[in-house]
């Protein structure tokens, strides 16, 4: 860490930085310039708050040289973090692609987009059974009854699932069900939330707060982390930026920037990073080449009589076409778009004739 | 609700728009423009969602005419909202100052520094036992022991207290030691906690996302008083920006925007709105000049040892000189700064005086 | 445009409103709705400005429904605007590559980087004569000797110039030379810069401003193409938010978002978009993807002596490998990377055989 | 100036930083950490770039410790500059109103409006004759006539007036009207038009740009003042942020932040800072309470039929209520509000009944 003295600090002052930083077990090199003196500090100063010193007389302010995050960070973890989720592996060379509706609206639907989305190429499924919304008078979800048509769906198709999980009481009941927990953007900084999901033995994909930086992101990953659960995947959603000609600015500069800062695994959300159906095809594309691990799509049979998201859902046919522009891409930067694996993939199809 | 089709959108589509609306009780209106066939919407739109029409072919936008927060707006309860904490009235013509540390870090240091922000004029004591700290490492407080510490001085000094509650599971707990419960930055749009302090007794302070729109927090006020409680005060504390030469951008707009929108009672936070205690006295006296009807403070007896957020923390002599020039701009905009109830000033000075 | 009355709006209000839209040619339709009036104005309103009835007593807002922009907006213009640039198409389904330096520095710096550009596959050379530089104490540029040494490129490479002009008064001298002139992020709203570029018949590239809104990109384009000038192509350089991992935020949706809106091209231009070498080909091959026209690159031939933007420059060999990537995008899109007209192509290479 | 090294960087790379600063007149003081090394480089670094040190191999960031504006800045510059405009002080102990329509519209028009704005207590009157517009079909400024309707305004008011200029070409004339002129917000990094107001004698007003920072508005005025012009003033007039609630943010931070990074001026618009009239009287009073030197504001005699910012213009009658409330907060901080000096002000009034 390094402590920037103000031009009119005395001696006394630097001092006493000196004096605090050797408590903190850190040695410091003191370095007098024509109008500032700096203060290096060295030692671990990664869990030491830069406010321990701003908070100090005669200092302006200080900068942090090590990275804060520890145990996300590529630093001390150089090689990608590859996360298995029933045997589809999420940061590999394979991109995975996750597809399914904003909500669970009933069972029908369900079970009817999953087959769809299965038969397009998407290997997991997604859908939300706990609806954070706006409006407290919106459709919320349908709770548990959401997941139960949820496990239906992976056992017709044997996609597995990643679902929404909001609050810490519902975490346990929601790892029953969900192959992945998604933390949505609004909570990625509910702290309480994140512990309780590092505590739990489930894939976590952790979604960047609408103006999450990714230096919080990584903090919020290291929460998950330090509590126990290493199967962390970072995801893009879009950001808040003062453009209203997208809802969101999707930041596809976020994939490389996290690449190179974590090992973890990063998904882009291209739906809800324009919230826009007529967007997505380019942006997928453009996530793709990017370096995503993986993209989470919404699709809906019927995205004019959506329950939430229809505007920024793609219709089946359209999600199929996009599949086949996305496998291209993917070959260029040599990679593949994820499959299921060859026997689930039969046996399923088998159990998907007789129910469907 | 006014929905606009696309140059190209088709006599079909605009039907099915007008059909739509008529199966939710709306009446439809259409206008043939030059480039564009605009509906207009008549009929209690106010918990249908945009994307309910932006989802349908043909459309290209919606734009809603009426607000969505129907409690916390002012068309439908046009007076001020003037919530009583223990005598002390939050919203009415007086100002009211609440003061004290980020944290609450030990018995003798809440103690002394309710004394303190007391003997300078405040008169509410504001301290965090549960805090949201971006990194896993730092310190979280001292939970329920703080809580009690914070009792403890309330008891010493009849000043109410305000501390941060942060997951549902604690809302029971909390409510029973605080005066006014704190739903922080972080928190804004978590919707399960806000349904749980809807439910409890006990004024809420919500503080506004550090991205949120204000008709998000609005609407966020929303969740809190559709579930019974209308004690909910509004909190402006800084929002992001991509300005850096301040922590935040204290956005003192928010004070008259949410006035004109809006009958419940506006804070303002200069110490996280800055995050810089040189800036303070500045964004103190402007907030209260632009007509915030109370301001919370942080103040530590020694800012260079606190444990959290001592580079945004006054000293008590600074407090108190800050407290003389808020009475001088209060007066010139025809306000006072809130006083104790004589009796318990004065009961509570003799309990003082045997106590410390 | 849609003008919606305050709730406690009178009729009186109401009226003033019809009878300043008649004066303005345009008819009105009044809709009353259970909280607001919402007057409808049919007519020609793209060059009404919205303050006119914003200013009216009564009036909450107003909407504008059709685009102010009529030339540069695709709903009067479907079809693909195609910028031929000596014998080289922009706009068409050939991706075309423009690369060189941040800054001209020397004659050899400039000949030596063209070549190698060539080489790679590049078909527009750029380079600053005119830096618009932060800091007065910065290197400006070199001038109109830049502007020589560029033209002295061309004739050696056969690779038509881009380079900026940032003010009138050198508009004719720079049009002598380049064969594309760029408008700077920070000159995108210099309304007299872009009136005079608009009257010479030089093909124009308007940057997007720092914050530029995309709505106001294609209105500052409008001044150029409503003073003569159609060769107008929009790049896309970074935007300005609260993220600081990256110098800007490359916002890659603007290229779909404009390619909607507009027909003229679009350009991206990932050096300045993230400011950093180590995400320009992640990010370049993302534009690609996204549907990019073109791509502006800063290539150096050491980026550690440059005199400006060492950072985001990428060394010849690192863009020569960026460009076998490129042509594999391109190809996934159905597309290609634009090449030199082949006689051109042959008989400069014959010329710089025996210049260099 | 610090040099932060990757974890991974050489010695090699280290000693070339280390040659380099030596090249530049800088002693470096390496200090070896545990993650990375840091190279502290002294001597004045204020004029080298940051890209300088930040292209080279090795490199992870470079730190600024000086700032660069030598000029502008309060360090080598202590006391506050008071700039005297016909007697009229800026920077001092008094507040300055200036106050006026957004354009000459007339010459009735701004002849009744300066009266108007004077006998209310505004002692600069403002008034545009070239207008920056976002459409190139706005209403663009009467010119020159502008110029010479607020001259006679002048005359008989004995108001200074205040007027932008936007391109070169006219700094001369505009020069000779103007008693300060206004450099525009789109305009604050047009780097030609600012060496050109360095370079004539009047003082000049330099707005925030939409999206500048605030050490970005400090360089910009060091063009102006390292061309020789040494009255400048600096305006906050809104940025850009996420939220639409209002216009613009009016950042009020920015006037305690400049004043204590810079000895200039500080002056506060409060119209485009918010962009509604509604919130001026508020924000007005704000920015005198957070220690504005000066007021800009716009009054209109007819908002309704304004030909440009109609919705942001303030009444004559409103105005001169918040005349009589400024007064109040300005004694509220121990300032007053400026006057006219007592002759001009009487000779005026004379001269004003025989010619009205």
């Amino acid at each position: 860490m390094i402590v920037v003295m103000k031009p009119d600090a005395t001696a006394a002052e630097t001092a006493a930085v000196i004096s605090k930083a050797k408590r903190m077990g850190a040695s410091s090199h003191p370095i007098y310039g024509s109008d500032h003196t700096v203060v290096a500090l060295v030692g671990d100063m990664t869990q030491v708050e830069r406010s321990v010193f701003d908070a100090m007389a005669g200092v302006l302010k200080t900068v942090r040289i090590q990275e804060p995050y520890k145990l996300a960070g590529r630093t001390s973890h150089p090689h990608n973090t590859v996360i298995d989720v029933n045997g589809i592996k999420i940061g590999g060379n394979d991109i995975v692609v996750m597809a399914g509706p904003c909500s669970v609206e009933s069972r029908d639907q369900i079970l009817e987009v999953a087959h769809m989305v299965k038969e397009a190429g998407a290997t997991i499924l997604r859908g939300g059974a706990f609806k954070p919304r706006t409006s407290p008078y919106s459709f919320q979800g349908l709770g548990e009854k959401g997941l139960q048509y949820l496990a239906e769906a992976r056992e017709q198709t044997g996609l597995p699932i990643i679902t929404e999980v909001m609050t810490v009481e519902t975490v346990q009941m929601v790892s029953e069900y969900a192959d992945i927990l998604q933390i949505g953007a609004r909570n990625m900084q509910n702290y309480g939330l994140l512990q309780a999901v590092g505590k739990v033995q489930r894939p976590v994909m952790l979604k960047r707060g609408i103006s999450g930086e990714i230096k919080e992101l990584l903090m919020c990953a290291e929460y998950i982390l330090s509590n126990g659960n290493y199967n962390v995947m970072l995801c893009e959603r879009g950001i808040r930026t003062y453009e209203t000609a997208t809802r969101n600015t999707f930041d596809l500069n976020a994939i490389p920037v996290l690449h190179r800062a974590s090992h973890l695994p990063v998904v882009a959300d291209p739906s809800h990073g324009t919230g826009d159906w007529e967007l997505i095809p380019a942006m997928s594309k453009a996530a793709v080449a990017a370096g995503a691990d993986a993209l989470i799509l919404e699709v809906h049979q019927s995205p004019d009589n959506a329950l939430s998201d229809g505007d920024q859902s793609l219709k089946p046919e359209r999600f199929a076409e996009l599949m086949a522009d996305l496998r291209r891409i993917a070959a260029a930067v040599d990679r593949n778009i994820a499959t299921l694996p060859t026997d689930r993939a039969e046996a399923v199809n088998g159990l998907m004739k007789e129910t469907v």
